[in-house]
């Protein structure tokens, strides 16, 4: 169950990121999913994400930027969904301090496709630091990336 | 010193990765340096770039994306530096298989400044995979970020 | 299927880091099962391997050297278990070669317990350089540390 | 300057982490040197630390064991040195919640030598977590590895 502050608080961190972050905006970043039981991060191929003009792959700081995006978006929502009495304010403030640490990236192909998916999962939940695996697949389930990352969530 | 056909392709590689890259091009990432001693990866801030409006700063991912760009042009110049007589074909070989494995990115500081730099040195250099050590600082020599990535060159 | 020769090797290996390496036998580390679909590596607690005497919890350096172990014996049956024309030969020379490039260790809670398996997968499969997963539970399931491990593999 | 309080605080810490940890006795892992500048740690090649007997080189669980030493008296020393009004409860309290989050180790050649000696800075310094680069050579001065590691420091 989700509590009404949650899923207000939830919806408005999906809008900010989908809707108010240049850098999503140049990308076409979508937040396609965004509830206490993860995040789906959406990316569809198009000419300017390209690193490779040959090969017509994805470029790898996209590939980074969206794990980047849904480690600190699972993080966040393992941090909302450990508690059911959180008030709009603590949560607000939380929001504030969100921020990646470090990030681990693994490339495992080249990323051809046309849609790409980031989703991810909690592996330490803390109150402070939140470490998170996350993965990245094309449009026909192959995984091109995946990522490890550590976020301040406190 | 440097051979005629390692600076042939060094110059070669620094204008497709500053002019050809689409993801460079969106990013305007520039390689504003590239010889046998190393590479400078230059990016400067504009508004599409920013990650948090309230805060202004670089977007986690311009971050890693640059990091990840110095990384293996660093790679790739070790791998040049590291003989004299390399044929033009070698390398031009070496090149199609240069890539990324995996990549490591500490977030130092919020993105902040107006013109950010990279810079990388290897610190494992194979005849097939490569390690490096990088940097991302603003104008004013604030460290923003370090990276460390495994990269292919072989 | 398992080819003999494959079968032969594995064997080997799993007898060789049992019994073998030094540092192994001074930890007490096992290798519980080695075969082409992966490893178990096992460490029983002991008072020699406790890092904190307050706690009573095991040292984060047994942590990660039974990960590399683990991820070490998982690429290279990775690399096995890729082809099943491999002459005796062939793998004995790829076992030189074999070694650690890089490792991350996530850290999830404190490893308390009696006995620690160390199991992995790999994430990226290649015939130089292989990638994997690992991670080590206590005998009650519980997850005490996860690991990312690029590998030589020839 | 050092204040009695920090001073007295990391004798006591450097004390412990040379003597009362039965994992670095088990190694003969010592604490050299430990003050608000950084730490040293050192171990002795024994045979007992091989990694591999036709080679004769230190185990790459060694080499991880110290770094992640390494990095968390470093972060531990700098949080030490933020600040000179710091209460003998403040600081062993905060000793209390040292622990290591993520750990990454690059192994740049192997581990031969004689005595290796650890060292580190803090890279990213707060007051809930750092970031420190570590590095290990041998006697020699050849770098045997680098390390990076997230550290909870309260």
């Amino acid at each position: 169950m989700t509590t009404a502050i949650q899923a207000q608080v939830l919806a408005s961190v999906a809008e900010i990121f989908d809707q108010q972050v240049p850098f999503h905006n140049l990308l076409d970043l979508h937040i396609q999913h965004y509830n206490i039981h993860g995040v789906e991060v959406v990316v569809k191929m198009k000419p300017q994400l390209i690193g490779n003009i040959h090969q017509h792959i994805l470029h790898g700081g996209v590939t980074a930027t969206v794990l980047d995006v849904v480690g600190g978006l699972t993080a966040f929502s393992g941090l909302v969904a450990s508690r059911d009495d959180w008030s709009l304010d603590a949560l607000q403030q939380r929001l504030t301090t969100l921020g990646t640490i470090d990030l681990r990236v693994d490339y495992l192909r080249p990323g051809r496709g046309e849609i790409f998916t980031g989703t991810g999962t909690v592996i330490r939940a803390g109150n402070r630091v939140s470490v998170c695996r996350m993965e990245l697949h094309n449009e026909q389930g192959s995984h091109i990336a995946f990522g490890t990352g550590t976020y301040m969530v406190g």
